[in-house]
């Protein structure tokens, strides 16, 4: 059976992962990293512990996937920016891996490969479209378009958090107000606590955190709704480590969902959490390698 | 040559035109509608009118092609909800017409018709990708992605219009509030004027004027920005009556497109009056006719 690599990159910490073909995660090494990281040393770091994971199997990988938090060009093989590295600009991640392993290599942004991991074996299977939402610091977008990942004219699609929901709302990292995220993600917790706190603190019925979660969700699902009124996608799934506090939030992003005037439209949006959770960027980069059009030739025999 | 007729209908006109194989408007009827027609006269009515201006070329018609203002299937050639026609509701258009004559029949909503028209012969016919903006009473949305109208999963894509800029914000037709469309359509016009008096006010350069489409402009920036994070999509062009007020407007526009945090994408986007302005639509539904599958094979010969 074939096997590949996935590499899931977050703001903090790396998880490299074999995969094979029916979706199994074989081996996973998971490492903390920090944001000053410079990008060379980065990746000497990363082919070692790509090789670590690889084993015995280095010399038949069907390649390699890398899951990136930021806007790439996947076609050109670029990261343009990620926002948690700040050093990393316009790293031709492909050609550098490509020096190092004689495989395919493939990259796309975390939410791209998480929709295609949950596409491959996850919540997303029977669906032909959906948008994936990874819920953490920021919300991250994989839009799913009739069958593969719609990536825009130059690789800026899904950047769904910097959507202004709020003309001068909140300040957001991104030099603007009012961004979605600044809402709807870990940003908006109360300075001091953390997301797990008040998740906790609304399973013991906690009357601030319940309102927390509320407020939360009715931000999360007013973006839904506009997310939907634009593209006509009816199926968004939540990933990010957020989306473990669904049961608290769920209820009140689809009221808000509720309130679109378009009937037709509000009855048929369902908001899903992930099945895969935290393997479908690496579920992702593996089928992301298996699929490559290079690889099916490579690999046919 | 083959010919077809497009059927433009708006919240207060119906324009009914015939069209050639080149694009050429070779006859054209416009009638004032009024919002409390039900569709079954009005069908009947629109039925004359094409007859009329098809003439004698009424026997080899290509087909026709509808472009109607609200939410159509346009597989399934159903009218769902036309915002100016309240009485209006699932009319089976393509059916109904099939009954009076024997052509092709095509039907999609007025933004993606006048999408199709650039495509065909305005100012988009370069594009792989754009989105279609139709400045009215509200704002409709048209996208058109890698060559092709992206109509979501059951036709609801494109209806930019109630995209939510400020939660809490003005109150709109739809029941929601701080709709895109109550900022940047002709709705946001102070009570007792028109976009027409305002557009010459500013020609005049009456500072009350230039401040309203300054700031009309910065709404409509706002909303281009969203959309561009969400879809990648580089290209806007602008159609529908208030776009005539463009020189007004579109300067504080680009600037608020300028603020996104995203340099690579900001320089990319590009906002374009329509070349076609009101013979979009017409010659969209003529295009559409003109490459239906239907068509091709009945007219191949």
């Amino acid at each position: 059976m074939r096997v590949a690599i996935g590499v899931d990159l977050g703001g903090t910490h790396l998880r490299v992962g074999l995969v094979d073909e029916k979706g199994k995660i074989l081996r996973k090494i998971k490492r903390e990293v920090s944001p000053s990281r410079e990008a060379g040393s980065f990746f000497e770091e990363m082919a070692l512990l790509i090789k670590e994971v690889a084993g015995n199997h280095l010399q038949n990988l069907a390649g390699i996937g890398l899951g990136l938090p930021g806007i790439c060009d996947q076609q050109a093989g670029i990261v343009y920016q990620l926002p948690h590295f700040p050093s990393w600009k316009n790293i031709s991640a492909v050609h550098l891996l490509k020096k190092l392993f004689s495989c395919t290599i493939v990259l796309d942004n975390d939410a791209n490969m998480s929709a295609i991991g949950e596409h491959w074996m996850g919540a997303a299977q029977q669906l032909r479209s959906f948008i994936m939402l990874t819920l953490g610091t920021g919300i991250g977008g994989g839009l799913f378009l009739d069958g593969k990942i719609w990536h825009g004219d130059e690789g800026f699609a899904g950047e769904v958090g910097h959507m202004v929901i709020e003309k001068n709302g909140r300040p957001c990292a991104c030099g603007g107000r009012g961004c979605w995220e600044t809402y709807a993600a870990s940003q908006a917790v109360p300075k001091g606590q953390t997301a797990l706190d008040l998740s906790r603190a609304a399973d013991h019925g906690e009357k601030e955190a319940l309102k927390f979660w509320e407020e939360f969700g009715t931000y999360l699902g007013m973006g839904i709704a506009n997310l939907a009124k634009i593209t006509g996608v009816e199926n968004y799934i939540l990933n990010g480590g957020i989306s473990d506090a669904a049961s608290h939030f769920l209820e009140s992003c689809r009221a808000e969902i509720g309130k679109i005037g378009y009937e037709r439209l509000t009855l048929k949006i369902k908001v899903t959490p992930s099945i895969l959770r935290e393997g479908g960027n690496l579920l992702g980069c593996a089928s992301l390698v298996f699929s490559s059009p290079s690889n099916s030739v490579k690999n046919s025999h």
